[in-house]
């Protein structure tokens, strides 16, 4: 990562997210099939949010990315992302930046937008592709607020289904100009019928044409993103050195066996323990 | 919360977790009002794995927990899980306690179980029931490796709808006998239609007298709780010391200039700063 990291920054990083069964890995192999045409090197990382008890992936089926096997312009990986860090792990993050200094023009990552990893592809992706489709259940509707919030660009997949217009037309008055000043945008599409693929690359392209031209902006977001990955990186490694000296320190079992018998609860415990690892100075 | 934990300990804790849109919320309804007619006091807790940015709900829909609500037997309660801590946060730990020293018997922590959230309720809950249906798509089907290895029951709902009984007989060579000795079972319910209702609710009471019967293996694993938290609640505490800390290091902040111009990378960096932070008799 060392010698890698000064070649970083050159690659455009598009999440791709949403709920599941929305046919995120379809719509991925049919850009990656777009861009081929192009010419442009591209990666396809697989983020799965799989279980850290099973290591079992969701997201699977690489299998219909097989045409592209051959291809050593196209790189296809899945990861399982592992449970301490929520949804993306670090792991991920790394692994877009070797793809990067290796030269690929498009990274896409892939992971189902649930809960945290909506969050986190925010941390990775220069360009967020939500990917929704007709008939998603109650809860998922519901769950879609936080996807309005992170997304660019909204493909409506599966177009052909009853329904796809009624989407759009909910989706329509949720739609703002985001911070940056990026106009978010909604796109019909179906992988399976490549319908709306060459609208959902120029949406792409446009954005990243956009991020281009407010290069201001995207200094400051990529000085804000590496400082949050030192705070978070600082604060693993810390923490790990406090597991270690906790499972040694007499007066947090001391601490444990009070807490057991109920003579103390886990507030009290854990303030006690933590102010002797705390420097008196700053607190 | 100090004056709380030593009443605690007495109530039964059941997780109800599984996939978006299995009828979770319906279940548990179905099991309030059948605890109800035993005149047990019984309490939900609705956990969504809502957005960190938006609070956007998942679960919602207590309505039709409304004939319930002039029950003062019956609490129900939906909470946004914070970020922060992945699914379920300290606050609905927190919750279970209070509802448990307030004498309820039974409380239903219900939860959408994927990525994270499903091995958290093994830390809160005593007896977990993972909620399936029929005709999940294959993303969802792969997704249950981890929720198989958690489940104490399965219950299979919406067992009206055709394949039900595939789930099951896909279902059965997975199920096992797990580490505690408990062998897990699963059944058909409809929650619409008031079928396997008593099933469930007799397995959820045999696990409950089969708990009481192992009580070494009970108390075991309440310290190895206990300690898990005390360890995740110190390690919180100091992590946002550390935090304040970093914002007024100019070590930090020199790191992060050096890592902006690309003269270091994130790896190098954060060794270099967490050094300054980790005591060194210890490492």
């Amino acid at each position: 990562m060392k010698e890698i990291f000064p070649y970083t920054g050159k690659a455009h990083v598009i999440g791709i997210t949403g709920p599941l069964g929305t046919g995120k890995s379809s719509l991925v192999d049919q850009l990656v099939r777009s861009y081929r045409l192009q010419s442009k090197k591209v990666a396809v990382l697989a983020v799965d949010p799989s279980s850290p008890i099973s290591g079992g992936a969701i997201l699977g089926d690489r299998v219909r990315m097989l045409e592209h096997s051959l291809d050593s312009n196209v790189y296809i990986r899945s990861m399982a992302s592992r449970g301490d860090e929520g949804g993306l792990s670090r792991a991920s993050k790394d692994a877009v930046r070797i793809l990067d200094a290796a030269g690929f023009d498009l990274i896409f990552v892939e992971t189902v937008g649930i809960g945290q990893t909506e969050v986190e592809i925010v941390d990775i992706a220069d360009t967020i592709v939500v990917v929704l489709m007709p008939e998603l259940g109650d809860e998922i509707q519901a769950a879609k607020a936080g996807l309005i919030e992170i997304g660019d660009i909204f493909a409506i997949n599966k177009s052909d289904l009853p329904g796809a217009d009624k989407v759009l037309y909910n989706l329509s008055p949720m739609l703002s100009t985001k911070e940056s000043g990026w106009k978010q945008t909604a796109i019909k599409v179906s992988a399976k019928s490549v319908v709306g693929i060459g609208a959902l690359v120029a949406a792409i392209d446009d954005h990243e044409v956009f991020l281009k031209s407010s290069i201001g902006a995207t200094i400051a977001r990529s000085t804000q993103r590496l400082k949050k990955e030192l705070i978070d990186r600082v604060s693993d490694l810390v923490a790990l050195n406090l597991r270690k000296r906790l499972e040694e320190d007499p007066e947090f079992n001391l601490a444990l066996e009070e807490l057991s018998k109920k003579e103390l609860d886990p507030e009290t415990a854990s303030r006690r323990i933590a102010q002797r690892y705390i420097s008196r100075d700053t607190n």
